[in-house]
């Protein structure tokens, strides 16, 4: 049995190689958004040539992204979406909802202050948890039936 | 030609009305969350019993409230999402994400402050506009072939 | 907004009934079982001819009424499984795995003493409930908004 | 020819062995569920922290046990599934109605006692037999063309 | 509840009026192909321009039909399909397969000499019967849960 | 029987109406795209706010268009797609590839000075003709079984 | 570039082993029914028991081999439908009628005289030829783009 | 991360090989059409048979290459459609036409001097694009993050 999991949402804490370290042994392979959070806003320009209109500039940037992630969410049995504390991170939220209407399992990281907001979101997941670790334990259990000790 | 149009997200101004004015005497049927917030927020608890931890007090309510937003989002032709000024608003994002999925035509709604947090949700998008009434003249041209004069 | 909601399980209570109650003036269409026990079980003889094994009896049979399950089942919106104090009813779960995996909104309805043996079919409800009338205040509010006074 | 087998229902006798022993020497992949009781009540709560609640206890739990078997359901070509002697066995009947309603052929396993009551189960089987052993000589025929002499 | 039900295969008989007659006053909405054989065999000549070769003559106008065919099995909730004493009616049992690939609720009704030449039909039905009569019998079960007295 | 048919390709003639003529009294829904080319091509910008470039102009219309287009092409039962003789007319045929991909029954209406450009998008399609009025007769006989005469 | 090619149909003359030779050399991976027309027979009955009367004796054994034909269908790329001389051959025409509702492409082998009889089955093939050896002519062509010399 | 990339439209210029050698040590695998012109026009008759009327010979030959066609579209994750200089290119906009029905992630390439006559093509990409190298350029970033120095 392996594992296909994509790691959405927040890209400015190292949370993504936390849940890959605690997952050592595994058969799990992780996919994700591009984490260059330059790259990730300019790449449609950068290939595609310049816009005035900022609303364009970053249309073009995120239809590109949107070829990853679509390509990454079909292929994903598990997404995790993790909401940081900065920026509205809607695209987080819109990742979730893909995931939920596409059958996914979905894991939601979150901290107890956003608990309110995120009600929805939670309702549709089947795990709720605070700390990457507990990602890598819910991933160890799921493969190899294993609780942490 | 007959439309189902979902609205979703905010629910602390009166947009659904303005459209709903907008679309006089077009064949649309508009459907939506219950927006009345105290009852949206409680209802888990009314019916099902009180729960001490608020996190389940808020999960039987979100679920409860699910059985009619799926049911709505998989019966529309059009869905609608308004970011408004205040909240987190991830529960919109979370809707803009099912319909996405789902394979709805997506129409966008917020303000020009907004457009950089919300680019991955627009490029997912068949309209973004600013107006209320904007939604309306589009479901008109959609369906008569009209523009607005 | 109106719902398609199948009431499965149990056939030797009026828990349907009180849950018809519980809904009038609501835009509810129910459908269920043969709820004629006698009829269930030798419709596929009566109409097919005997047969002397037993196994055959059933299996005749069960398929006669997976016409009608299936059918109601797929044009459900909602689907009410209820466990009563009696028999195996291995049917009832079956139907909610079905349901389950169709993506139906389904709402589980049993007894307290019966939470350990189905918290695999409970963590697939968008609601558990004990009471019938419970069932009619979840589709009053899912449809008008309005909760119990 | 390869398959994938998903192994459902009863966790305390070794039935699972002893398909997987009839089938030496063929293409088969087996899955099945954590088959550790302890671990898959708890492991909920091991992972994600306690709840005085019992019914949510055992919903964290149950729906970490639900990432594991809907991944493995959705991936199997056959699914069989053992009715025992002991408990309700909801969960098993829960996982035919899913493997059901995937359109997955299924296997049922159970004495002759519970033949009525599992009617409507076996009326949905392409097979349905007492010995674990019939198991394996089902795949060996249906890999190979071999029937057992 | 009401029932969109197909009833594919031979048109040499009279066995579709038998079924409609036998169906009086319950819900049901009957479809099947073209009956005029000899419009069935022509109608892509007589509308599109003639062939000098048979094969595509036929080509022609099984495609006009199959425009009838597609849209009626899909829309179906029962497949009735009847194989008659003379010809080969490869079409039914193309009909047939159509039905089972789409999860249609199939009914085979046919003479007992030719079970075994059907078995695998026979093995993809919810019921097999010998005569119309029967049909209406189980459509007024599925329907009505009342059994012929 | 009904049939819900969408006529798409070619705005400068009046082939729909000719279409629709021939088949008075048969229960056929007919939809289209905006035959208005001014307004077809300028929704986008009179809605939504001008462009500078033109292909932002364009693109904004488009969408707006695809809400209608998508919306009519998953309604419908038959599309049949014109070929006029002025134009690129690719519009044309990828609608008449979205149609083949969703399994619709697809007509292609073209002059035989377009057959072999046109080969690919004819052998998808269940018919082939070169005037309004076969189209007609087309939907007569599948509805009715009726030949022209 | 890889096909997983299904070979249905007739199992007395050796076709299948032609097609192979043909397609020396090519990525192909061929799949089929169980070619051995008694164990085919009996499969059933062999494994889970006698049956007195012959109805049920070919029923389970029809769904020991439905197993195997689901499986090797829904994997498959492309159906090759043989209809011999002999026999009623409905299990056949069944084949295809799978495929073609599960929108496989499919080439149907058959001699002249049974051109008519299958016009219908045709119809819905990408091919249609009399000699295994122009499959794999079809099956290098689509591979490699070669066509016979 | 390793994707399928169909290369659909144009077969008289190098654009595929510009692609290729831009996409040197990225894990894509390239399909695309049969690109021998004369091959490609012949298939159907070289193989099965001769026709006198020139539509059959396209049609039979059509259908060949449809087999190729479905099958790399199916498997595609990505979608490329050039639009060259000569020709109607029908059959490019009706690959564009599937590819978007079906989901894929769609990349159009084109002259500025097409972008009127192909708006709705474009409405319907993640990105438009007038060089194979920005074709490269994409699923490098798409695969890799790196962007064009």
């Amino acid at each position: 049995m392996a594992l296909n999991v994509y790691l959405a949402g927040e890209i400015h804490s190292n949370w993504r190689d936390e849940i890959a370290a605690g997952c050592e042994g595994l058969d799990v392979v992780f996919s994700g958004p591009v984490t260059d959070h330059a790259a990730s806003d300019d790449c449609g320009v950068a290939i595609m040539g310049p816009e005035e209109n900022k609303f364009w500039h970053d249309h073009k940037g995120a239809k590109l992204n949107a070829i990853r992630t679509r390509h990454d969410l079909a292929a994903a049995d598990v997404v995790v979406v993790r909401f940081g504390d900065k920026y509205k991170q809607w695209n987080a939220a819109f990742d979730a909802g893909q995931a939920a209407a596409l059958g996914k399992s979905l894991i939601v990281l979150h901290g107890a202050d956003h608990q309110h907001a995120l009600k929805e979101v939670d309702a549709a997941a089947l795990a709720v948890v605070e700390h990457p670790a507990q990602v890598a334990q819910i991933l160890r259990y799921v493969l190899k039936g294993q609780l942490p000790t």
